[in-house]
C-alpha cells in the first residue's frame, strides 16, 4: 500500500506561460493527469504538491489531496510539505515529478519492487546525451554509493553513463526523516531531494537504482521540450493503434489523444487530428484533413475529407460525412449521408436520410439552442436551412433552397423559396468592361 | 523471355486485417500491383500465388494468372504451386514476394542478367540492422556457398553483413526440380524457398548474389512496417517530382500517389494530398490543405487552399478554385473562378465565368444525378442554388441568393428570392439578457 | 562602412524553373531578400549582380543597385561586374551568394571583424559530409595557405574537414585587383572567385578563415535542396516562437513565415500555415488546419479549426472564427463570432455580434467590391446572404435564410425569404426504388 508525492509546484519559468507547467497538455491531457493516471493503479494514496495561487492545479489533482508549498525552496523542501499527510504513512512513499508524464505504470511497479530489496530505491537512466544530469555512482555490486550533481562531479564521475532521474522511493518514516535532515548549503540555497540518497547511505542503508528508458522519464522545461514530449507520446499512441490493426497512412501527420480508440481495419489518411473522447469502430475510413472530438463513429462509416465531428456526435453504421461538414451534438443514423458543406448542430438524422449540400441547421436564436429532428429515409434538398426547433418527418422531402420554419410531416414535401423571374437582356456585362 | 512467380498468399496475421496483406495500398495502389508493374517490363509471364478464398486478390492480379495455395506450408511450397503453369517454361523463373512493392524494374533486370552467369541468382542486401535476416555465405570469389537462417547461424556467420532477400531466379526446370526436393524438416514444418540455394550448390551449380539497396527490398508484416513502406515510397515520389521541376514547400507533408504527374514550376504548399489519377500542368499553384483525385489541372491554374477536386474534374487554364470548394465531375473553363464555399457537381462552367461564394449545384434528386451547365462570361451571384438539370446562358446573371430552377437564357438575368421586409423594433435583444 | 556584392545571376538550371533561382521563396520571402535583410544592418552599400533579362530580380533587389553580368563566366567574373560601382569604394567589400538565405547577420559581423586582422577573410565550415566542397588548407597558426578544389585535392587535402563556403571579404581596391588577375585556365573556362585567396597569399597577405555553422551557409541548387533550406529556416523560426512562449503542439506541421509574430501563451495546433504579415497577440488559440495571411489577431481570440484569414483581416479581442470560415479584409469586433461555413469579405462586424452558420457577404458584383457593415450586438441568422453595399444596424436581427439587399436599421429585424408550403403525400420515395 504505497503512496506517491507528485511535485507540481514548479513555475516553469522557461515556458514563459501563465499556465502552471504541470497543466500544459500532452496528447490532449495535462501532464499532471498523465502522471496521476500512471500512479493510480499502484499507489493507494497520492498527494500533489502545488505552489501558492494555483487553483486550477488543485482542481486538476482532484480527488487527490494537494498541499501548498508556500515558498519555492527546492525539491526536497517541496516533498517535505507532504509530511502532515504522509509522515505517519504505514508504507512506502515515492516522490515523482509532474512534468514526467510519460512514465509507465510498469516502471513504477518495478521501482516499488526494487525498494523491497533496499532502504531506498531510485530511478536512473542512461541518456543518449548524459551531459547535464547528476550521475549515479555505484559500487561493484551495482548498489548506489551516491548521486553527484554535474557541477560537483569530477572527470571520472562525469564519464559515468548512469544518470539520476530524481525519483526516489523509501518507507515513509525514513523518507521524511531524511527530508528533514536535508540542508540547503549550496549555491542556490535550495533543499535538494536527491540529497536523501546520501543520508540513506550515511545511515548504512542499501540504495538501489532501477533503470528506466530515457524516453519514459522525459521532462519539459521549455515549450520546445514540451513539443518533444508530445512527439514521444504521439509515437507511443500511434504505435499502439497500428498494433491494434488500424492503418495510419502517414503516422507522422496523425495526432491522437491519450484516449483515442480505433478499431480494426480503420484507415486514417494523412493529416487527421483526434481530440479527446473519440471512439471509432471497425472498418471506418477517416479521410485526410478530418478533425474529431468526443464522438463515436460506428462500423463502416466514411468520414471526410475535411469533416469536423464535434462533441456529442454519433455517426451511425455505414453513414457518410463528407467535406466541409460540421457535426455538433448530432446523431446521424445508419447509412445516412451528409456529404458537402453542411452544418448539423443539435440534430438527429434518421437512418438512410440524405442531407443535401449546403444544408444548415439554424439551431441558435442568439439565446438558446434548439433541436432539429429529421426522420428516416428523408431527403433534404441542397442549400436548405432548417430553422430549429423543427421536425422533418420520415420519408419527407425538403425542396432545394428552402428555408424551413415549420414541421414537415411524414411523407410530405416542404418548400419555401422565392419564385423565379427571368429578365431578358439584363445579363452580366461586367466582363466586357 | 523470363517468367515471375509472385507469392501473395500470406495472411499477414500481424496486420490484423480482413484484407489480404498484398492488397494493402502504398501510395494509392495495392502492394501487389506495384510489384506487378515493376515486373511487367521484364517478365513475359507472371503467375500470382494466392491463398484460398481471396477473390479480391485474384481480381487485382488480372490479367495475370493466379494459382491457389490451398494449405500454407511455406514459401517453397507456395512457389511450387506454380508448377502446373510454369514447370515446362522455356526460360528463367524468378520468385518474388507481393509485399516487396518498392523493388525497381532495374533491379529485376540486374537479377536476370546475373542469372546468365550462374545456375541460380538471388537478391541480397546489406541492411543497416541485419540481425534478423538469413546470411549469405560466399567464397573468396563472391560466389554463394549457402544461405544460413539466423537461428542456425554461428557467431562468424552472424557477423556477415550480406543478407538474403529471399528472391531467387533460375531456369524453370531446375527451379521446380529443386522446389520438389525441398524438405520440411525444420521447427515449423514448412518448406522454405531459400533451401533451393543449397540444392543448387549441391548439384555443383554456381550461385551468385546480386546486391540491392535495403530500401528497394523493404517488406511489411505489420501496419507500422506498412507505414514505413509508404514513407519510403513517398520519399521516392517526392524526389522525382522535385527533380522534374516542381516545388514542394514542405515535401514531408505532401502525399503523392504512384501516378501523380506534376508539371514544371508547379508549386505545392504544405499539407496537400494527391489521390490517384492526377495530372497537373506547368505553372499551377496548389495551396495548402488541398485534396485532389483523378483530375486534370491545366496550366497556370490556382487551386486552394482547402480545395477538393474529385474524380472527373478538369480545371481550365488560369482558372481559380478557392477555399472550401468541392468540384466533382466538373469542367471549369479557362479563367473561370469558384473561390469560396461552393459545391459544383456534374457541372460545366464556361470560360471566364464567376461562381459566387456559397454557390451550390443541386445535382442529386435522391435518385438520379443531373447536370448544371453554365455558359461563358456568366456571373453566378453568391449564395445561389442551381437546381439541375438547368442551364445558365452565356453572359447570364444570377442574382445573389437565388434558387434557380429554370434555365436562364444567354444575356438574361435570373432572380428567385423572397422580398425583404424590415420590422422596426424587432431587433436582437439576446445580448441584453 | 563595408559594402557587399551579392551574386544572383545564377540560372539554377537544376531547379528547372522559369523563375530566377534567387527569387525562389523560403518561409514566404525570396532567397535574395533574406540575404539582403541579413546584410542591411552591417553593409552600407549593397550591389546585386544579376543575369541578363531578369527584371523581377532587379525589382526584388530595390532600392539596392544592380549590375548585369551579360555573360556567365564564373563567380569571379560575376563579382568583377560590380567594379564600376565599387572599385573605388573606401572600405571592405564582401562577396556573398543569393542562394545562402540562412546566413545570419552575426556571422557577417564576425567576418568583417576578422578581416581587420588580415588582408582577406573568408567564411569556412565543417560540413557533416564534406566530400564535394573545396578544402581550406591552413598553417600551424590556422592562417589560410590556400583553397583547393575537390577535383584538384590530394588524399591528405581531402582529409581536411574545413571547407570553403565561397564568401570572401577584403578591401575594395585589393579585391578588385585580385579579381582582375583571376584566370580562367580550368576545365570549364570560368573565372572562379576563390582564386582571389591564392592571389592574396601570393602578395604576402595574411588570409584568415572565420568558421560558421554548416546550416547557416546552406545553399540550394535543386528543388530538393530548396526544400532543405525551407526545413532549416522553419526549424529556426519554430524554435524562436517557442522560445518566446508560444506552444506549437506539433512544430513539424506548423509553417511560419519569416515575419510571423506570435505572442505569449499562443497555442497553435497541428497543421497550421502562416503566410507573411501575421501578428497574433497573447493568449490566442489557433486550432488545426488554419491558414492565416497578413492579418492581426487580438488577445484571447479563438481561430479555427479550418479558418482562413486573408489579407486585411483583423480579429478582435476574444472573438471566434470557426470552421470553414473565410475572412477577407474583414474587421471582426471584440467578442464577435463567426463560427461556421461563412464568407465575410470587405466587411465590418461590431462587437459581440453573432454571424450565423452559412452567412455569405455578397461583396462582388462582377466589377466592383462593396462593403458590408454590421453593427454591434447584431445577430445574423444562419444561411443568410448580405448583398453589399448594405448596413445591418446595432442590435439588428436578420432572420435565418434571408437574402438582405437593403439596410436594416438599428434594433430592427430584416427578413427576406419565401413562405413555406407543405404538400402532403409528396415526400421522398426515392429510397424505395
Amino acid at each position: 500500500m504505497p503512496a506517491a508525492i507528485i511535485l507540481a509546484a514548479g513555475l516553469g519559468t522557461r515556458m514563459r506561460s501563465a499556465l502552471p507547467k504541470a497543466l500544459h497538455p500532452v496528447a490532449g491531457r495535462p501532464m499532471l493527469n498523465h502522471l496521476i493516471a500512471a500512479c493510480e493503479p499502484v499507489f493507494d494514496r497520492i498527494v500533489v504538491v502545488v505552489g501558492p495561487g494555483m487553483p486550477a492545479l488543485e482542481a486538476a489533482a482532484r480527488p487527490h489531496a494537494t498541499v501548498v508549498q508556500a515558498e519555492r525552496l527546492g525539491t526536497g523542501h517541496a516533498a517535505a510539505q507532504a509530511a502532515p499527510l504522509l509522515a505517519d504513512y504505514p508504507g512506502d512513499v515515492a516522490v515523482l515529478y509532474a512534468d514526467n508524464p510519460l512514465i509507465p505504470t510498469a516502471t513504477l511497479r518495478r521501482l516499488l519492487a526494487r525498494r523491497q530489496e533496499a532502504g531506498l530505491a531510485l530511478l536512473a537512466m542512461r541518456p543518449a546525451d548524459p551531459a547535464r544530469y547528476g550521475r549515479v555512482v555505484t559500487d561493484a555490486e551495482g548498489d548506489v554509493l551516491r548521486v553527484v550533481e554535474w557541477a560537483d562531479a569530477g572527470e571520472a564521475e562525469r564519464a559515468i553513463g548512469l544518470c539520476n532521474a530524481g525519483v526516489v522511493c523509501a518507507p515513509a518514516a525514513d523518507l521524511f526523516r531524511w527530508l528533514a535532515a536535508v540542508r540547503a548549503e549550496n549555491a542556490k540555497g535550495e533543499y535538494y531531494l536527491p540529497d536523501v540518497v546520501g543520508l540513506a547511505v550515511a545511515e548504512g542503508r542499501r540504495v538501489v537504482a532501477e533503470e528506466a528508458a530515457e524516453a519514459d522519464l522525459a521532462g519539459a522545461n521549455s515549450r520546445a521540450e514540451l513539443a518533444g514530449l508530445e512527439g514521444l507520446m504521439q509515437a507511443r499512441l500511434r504505435g499502439a493503434v497500428m498494433e491494434g490493426g488500424a492503418t495510419l497512412v502517414a503516422p507522422e501527420t496523425v495526432f491522437l489523444s491519450w484516449d483515442t480508440a480505433l478499431g480494426q481495419d480503420v484507415t486514417v489518411g494523412p493529416h487527421v487530428v483526434f481530440g479527446p473522447g473519440v471512439t471509432v469502430e471497425d472498418g471506418v475510413e477517416i479521410r485526410p484533413f478530418s478533425h474529431l472530438e468526443s464522438c463515436l463513429v460506428r462500423r463502416g462509416a466514411i468520414i471526410g475529407p475535411y469533416a469536423r465531428l464535434r462533441p456529442g456526435t454519433e455517426v451511425g453504421e455505414g453513414a457518410h460525412v463528407g467535406n466541409f461538414v460540421e457535426l455538433k451534438a448530432a446523431l446521424l443514423g445508419p447509412g445516412a449521408k451528409a456529404n458537402h458543406l453542411s452544418y448539423l448542430g443539435d440534430a438527429t438524422v434518421g437512418a438512410g436520410s440524405n442531407i443535401g449540400a449546403g444544408t444548415i441547421t439554424c439551431n441558435y436564436d442568439g439565446v438558446n439552442k434548439h433541436r432539429t429532428e429529421i426522420g428516416a429515409g428523408a431527403f433534404i434538398g441542397s442549400d436548405s436551412a432548417l430553422v430549429a426547433p423543427v421536425r422533418i418527418g420520415d420519408r419527407a422531402l425538403v425542396a432545394a433552397g428552402s428555408v424551413i420554419t415549420e414541421d414537415v410531416p411524414d411523407d410530405a414535401m416542404g418548400i419555401a423559396r422565392g419564385r423565379q423571374a427571368v429578365k431578358p437582356g439584363r445579363g452580366f456585362k461586367g466582363k466586357g468592361k
